[in-house]
């Protein structure tokens, strides 16, 4: 198999993203190959300067770049020779199997769903982050800011997409699914929330557990945490502040290392027609090679073909 | 002045309430007293036990409880004689100045409201927690569970009373408000921070610097964050339970210590036409006292006026 890498995406790119792929390449196997898209020159130049193999890797030439604060619509359109827009291309041909960039994730977004779709029945693609258990387990929690303005019934999809992501790709038998309130009773939270509960309390789509708090967040209660894109993007960056701030007051532990982003490689776009996989915009060469990894463990467990299979039985349930 | 304490209120109370009040007591001046309401044989064996002087206290007896998971509206009307219904018995008829209870908060939400009202002009009062910054200032965070369903307006309101009580009791000086966003641009966001950011964007009744980040909570760049009362709610248990968590782990300095609840004392009811106090649930002596204090000190600051003063001003600007 085939993972195409946005080598111009994220902030310390091209480095980072060429001397990530060169680790993970050390990791890959024979048959499968990580394709560099960006532009050649500075592929050539920073695998040079990393001592890369260039004919380790596959090279695919695309002079342009999508800056992360441009509008993610308008860049596709307006640069088809970028990195991302060339790699959608390629994905959509079949001459990737798979797609990672830790670039303009707005631009991710829709590049994947104009290039290889939403899955029928998906209301919207979502987007997840993990988070570490004091115990040593993680959770899911999503979406993640893909979608501020989230519907009830696009909550109660979170809550399968979560599900089978944690299933197939951490392994979490039947995993426990929680609705982020702020209290546990059904009838809190507000609107949203009040009728994402209604229509999550009898699912035969997932384990729905019930309302969780965030005091909850750091213990084994729950596997896979729905939010609104909102909630989760506030809940995100100040985790992440969280632990940037303890490690500069050198207050860490094991658990709190595990709190780094680095070691999770991103998100896949639950969701959608084909394994895409979203970076942290400060991914350095760790963070990278462990996207690339995770990449290629999206795709070779099938997670989007076992969304689809659950969207039937989905249907069918609600029908 | 006189600060009616609820005796009942909390899940350590009468034990924490009776000891708080002690050792309050000791820090008011002569002409002040603390009112203690709840059961009197109650009150007066506690007093005994914490070796506390009922001389120095004034007792309002009243039998009944409303407790933690009661349907506020309900209990209300059904347990006149219950420590939160008399209290604010008492402040509507002006035989104490100032009401503080640890107990159920949405009792103290509607006691608040039919007791002594709203201020005119207020379309929703509102609750907020003190987050400390890492250079030992604080902020005040806004809304923190009051209002889950706010709207665009609501939110601009909520920047004007943290505004004030930022500057009056904590005595910052014209304070940064900030909407909290996934996002810095004025376009980030769901509709209803979409919106707010509009209404505060040219605001001249407070001074409002900008949208600000999950990332942003520890820094010195805003003192009020705005946001509606899930999401606030959600940040509040996050914090407590990162807290909780460090504790635990004995990963702790004089910053992380700071996070203690305990040392702040709840927060006023912010909108209403008197002075009504909200402690943690899981207040012990040491929070119940300084909740105390804090009742004190928002009354002596006269807040309530000076909300009243800014709202005419508010009104003028508006129309």
């Amino acid at each position: 198999m085939k993972v195409g890498l946005d080598v111009m995406g994220g902030d310390f790119a091209p480095k980072s993203t060429i001397s990530g792929a060169i680790q993970a390449q050390k990791e890959f196997p024979e048959d499968d190959q990580i394709v560099l898209i960006g532009p050649e020159e500075v592929i050539l130049q920073q695998l040079e300067e990393h001592g890369g193999d260039p004919d380790a890797f596959k090279i695919e030439h695309s002079p342009d770049v999508i800056e992360m604060g441009e509008h993610p619509t308008k860049a596709l359109a307006k640069k088809p020779g970028s990195s991302i827009a060339h790699g959608f291309q390629l994905l959509k041909n079949g001459h990737i199997d798979a797609f990672a960039s830790a670039g303009n994730s707005g631009a991710m977004m829709v590049g994947a769903i104009y290039s290889v779709n939403t899955i029928q029945g998906i209301i919207r693609p979502t987007s997840s982050v993990i988070v570490p258990k004091e115990n040593g387990k993680i959770s899911i929690l999503l979406d993640v800011g893909t979608n501020p303005d989230a519907k009830p019934d696009v909550l109660y999809q979170f809550g399968l997409l979560g599900s089978i992501y944690a299933q197939y790709v951490y392994h979490i038998e039947n995993p426990r699914v929680g609705l982020l309130n702020i209290g546990t009773e059904a009838e809190k939270g507000n609107l949203l929330y009040q009728s994402a509960y209604q229509l999550m309390k009898n699912s035969e789509d997932f384990n729905f557990v019930g309302n969780m708090e965030g005091r909850d967040v750091f213990k084994d209660k729950i596997d896979v945490i729905v939010c609104d894109g909102f909630t989760g993007n506030v809940i995100l960056k100040l985790l992440e502040s969280v632990y940037r701030m303890l490690v500069k007051r050198g207050l860490r532990d094991s658990y709190i290392d595990s709190m780094n982003y680095e070691n999770y490689g991103g998100t896949p776009l639950l969701g959608i027609n084909s394994t895409v996989l979203m970076g942290h915009g400060i991914s350095n060469d760790v963070a990278i090679k462990n996207m690339i990894l995770l990449t290629r463990e999206v795709h070779n467990v099938q997670l989007s073909k076992k969304i689809k299979q659950a969207l039937l039985n989905f249907s069918t349930n609600k029908d």
